[in-house]
């Protein structure tokens, strides 16, 4: 079974150290890790090359369409929700009929990651708390917009999250295997 | 033909009367905008009600199911990047094979908005700069996450932007009706 790599893995100055270790964890659980990192972005001789970001997108849209599955590596990335082309990703996924997993490395929810509206104190049981910019703040304890959240659990498997954050919430892997095993036990 | 309207219009204060103003562009376009918060959440009675975001996501989803094309609302959501539900959304309706349309009322690309390493001058021909938690900032000089930019282009029609940003970024509809207008001329 093929397994699509998402993450923001990928913006990290040792993205190919980290794409390896997700490749060997998939690996022993009888599963073949596609990492977007490995694409070939270039095109062949004599043809003109599209513009980079253009290749990349279509060697990534290649690897979904030939995985069985996703894992999404959905810590928040600059700024409260996950990385934008991950998010992305795991829509398209989820469209398509593959088992979707993910994980966060963060304890926290969405909610407590929005700056709030000077004087408007967080509840629980408020559905209107206001942002800084007067917009309201989704507010139901779950780890990242609802969306993203019960796409895992129609399409897949609950969102993973660790009971204590770890050192270094970006290479982190103990949820990512967590994944490998939910796909591998789906086999 | 059914539009789908993603966007965090929804988190506005006065969701509703933009949604009318939405559905009302769409209908003197022939179309019929699908607004997410026009579903009814509430269970047939005598069953057990589904926690609320969960029937918000099975309305969202039905809706897109329903929908022939999306006009999504790209404008940068608590952070350099569009609205991560908006996103998932656009993802799951490139995957089913709908039109996908989209506008941002911003003018700056991604790559312009994230904050950079102190001493890491911007470069628009260096692919390795770095954001202040020395992660590689995607510097393609488009206006959002490559796979959002291209999956416009690929599954529909690319990314709208503004010539001048408008006054009012979240509530300007100028590139919505442009928007509506692709999806019309595709009847």
């Amino acid at each position: 079974m093929k397994v699509y790599l998402a993450g923001p893995d990928v913006f990290l100055p040792d993205a190919m150290a980290i794409g390896r270790r997700k490749k060997e964890i998939c690996a022993r659980f009888g599963l073949t890790g596609l990492f977007p990192l490995d694409h070939e972005t270039n095109e062949t001789a004599g043809t003109v090359a599209a513009p980079l970001s253009l290749q990349i997108f279509r060697c990534c849209t290649a690897m979904m369409e030939d995985a069985d599955a996703v894992i999404a590596h959905l810590t928040p990335f600059r700024g409260p929700s996950a990385d934008a082309g991950t998010v992305y990703e795991l829509g398209f996924m989820a469209a398509r009929g593959k088992i979707c997993t993910g994980y966060t490395n963060r304890c926290d929810s969405y909610a407590d990651r929005v700056d709030r509206a000077p004087g408007v104190a967080p509840d629980a049981s408020d559905l209107v708390n206001l942002d800084c910019e007067g917009h309201v703040i989704e507010n139901f304890g779950l780890a990242d917009n609802l969306m993203i959240v019960h796409a895992l659990e129609a399409f897949g498997h609950s969102i993973l999250a660790p009971g204590a954050e770890p050192a270094d919430v970006w290479r982190d892997l103990t949820l990512f295997e967590k994944c490998a095993e939910l796909i591998a036990s789906q086999k």
